[in-house]
């Protein structure tokens, strides 16, 4: 049975086909967030600590964590930027923490004060790299996502993203990096460019974990670019790649309807046990309200202990952002 | 690729493993519905027509149509009762219709009357069963709903389900009835009483894909029997049954948060060609509303236009009655 262990200083996490679907909470990333990344350059971390309780209070069972501020000679500022967020984040909650970013240095630099063991997204299938990225996940003994492209950029082909992904699965063996620690992302086109998308990511998921006995990821949100109503598409879509064998996503946590399809799914999936979270999450559930958030996980609240308050429900789903 | 083919006067439909799922509305049914058998006891049709306009105009693909107003000889009053039913709501909307009753004789008299194709619901294992309802379904050259018990009863082994499926396949064989006339039904079980019945109901609609090459159906909302905020689970149930091959079910078409997640699989099943239904229904859609309902189809509106006008979205959501 696969399973990814991840974790923080306190709390240990397994991703496997065993498991309650994995939620990693996408919203610790400025890009596309103009007004974020505007705020961390300027040292203000406010909506960072913001993102991160809601998102745990919202149910998020690990965090991505992703200082991207700039395109512009990224390598001189991300490193440090990181860290800082990183420490931020990994002070507040105690998830487990993905460290996001395409700068190796910022890995490593992220890696040498996380606590417990994170999650590193990501590695390609791109041969510059294999060579950065699988070296440091062997030398902290840390799992990594594999996005299923490289040099020739994102295949429409399956086939060709399957094979990616195993070139990624084999070369990471050479570094001594087991199956059990690569999470595949399978890659997601949206469902409006191309209408096979989803048939295709279903059968690319039921390969990986028969074939190559992956665990897997992919970005939710990218199935449903360019549709009206997006949420609808991506609660439909949670299920169904549950189904078909996904073990994780990186999503936003902040939205109820997706959360909720997230719970039905385990429920039916078998890994909500005696649907014990179900019944927790909703037994007070009423007719046109959204799910009560979970409780909250907070090592220091700081000053956030307010805007906490503000988490979940029908307000939040006005406040939140739409990605 | 297996095709069953129903139709209405005007109106064809096919049920196909490349055909948008077809939502047979399971209103008109006064099983539990204790007014709805005293209405029609006493020959009020208006909750009947209600139901058959509301569905339809709700997205209902198909209108199940019972009549078992009693357990106290059904045989006696069931089948004018049905004939009468049927004949009201095969005059007001133009959908195929199911007819569904326990009693032959009320299943042959609508059968006599019933226009186009209609769905016979439905024919089990039992042998009594077998001898009654197939030859009908000869003679009158209509498809059958196969549900997959028989005289021990509802079997928790799924091994064993599908094996009544196949006896009641071949049986049909028999009388010359093809496999593409035969819907089965798997059997959902609640899953708060039994942890395993989501994924024995996704590897049974596999195996009867695949292995019996025919169409299939269930009784949606059994799934979420007994726990609470059950139509979140049957919202999650959806797209994971339809991702596993399920091409019918019998369900509530009134409720906008399962159809939202019928529509969604669709889309990802690659069943709405260009995403022309969901950017159909949902183009003007804006946060916290449900779908705007789709067009009405009467033929007759008669004295229930009134009523159409309530029909759809948050409004109906709170008017429906919850099964």
């Amino acid at each position: 049975m696969t399973r990814t262990i991840v974790a923080s200083a306190t709390r240990e996490v397994i991703i496997g086909f065993d498991q309650p679907f994995c939620v990693i909470g996408e919203r610790i990333n400025p890009t596309g967030r103009k007004k974020l990344a505007a705020e961390m350059v300027a040292g203000n971390f406010d909506t960072v600590r913001r993102d991160a309780i809601e998102q745990v209070a919202a149910g998020a069972t690990m965090l991505d964590v992703n200082a991207g501020v700039t395109a512009v000679d990224p390598n001189a500022t991300e490193p440090a930027l990181l860290v800082q967020t990183l420490e931020i984040v990994q002070g507040l909650v105690d998830v487990p923490l993905s460290i996001d970013s395409s700068v190796t240095a910022a890995i490593e630099a992220a890696l040498k004060v996380a606590k417990g063991r994170p999650l590193v997204n990501s590695v390609t299938g791109e041969e510059e790299k294999l060579e950065a990225i699988l070296p440091l996940c062997k030398k902290y003994d840390v799992p990594v996502v594999a996005i299923s492209n490289d040099e020739t950029g994102i295949s429409p082909d399956p086939d060709v993203r399957f094979a990616v992904a195993k070139k990624i699965v084999e070369r990471a063996a050479d570094y001594g990096i087991k199956p059990h620690d690569i999470v595949v992302d399978p890659l997601v086109m949206p469902i409006g460019a191309m209408g096979t998308a989803g048939l295709q990511v279903f059968a690319l998921l039921r390969r990986l974990r028969e074939e190559l006995k992956v665990n897997t990821t992919c970005g939710l949100s990218n199935i449903s670019f360019g549709l009206p109503h997006r949420h609808g598409i991506n609660a439909a879509f949670i299920p169904m790649v549950i189904g078909a064998g996904m073990t994780s996503a990186i999503m936003n946590p902040c939205r109820p309807q997706e959360m909720e399809m997230v719970r039905g799914a385990n429920v039916l999936n078998g890994t909500d046990r005696d649907c014990a979270s179900w019944i927790k999450t909703y037994k007070d559930y009423k007719p046109g309200e959204h799910a009560a958030p979970a409780p909250v996980q907070v090592n220091a609240p700081g000053d956030t202990a307010s805007s906490s308050r503000r988490r979940g429900g029908r307000e939040a789903r006005r406040t939140a952002v739409t990605n």
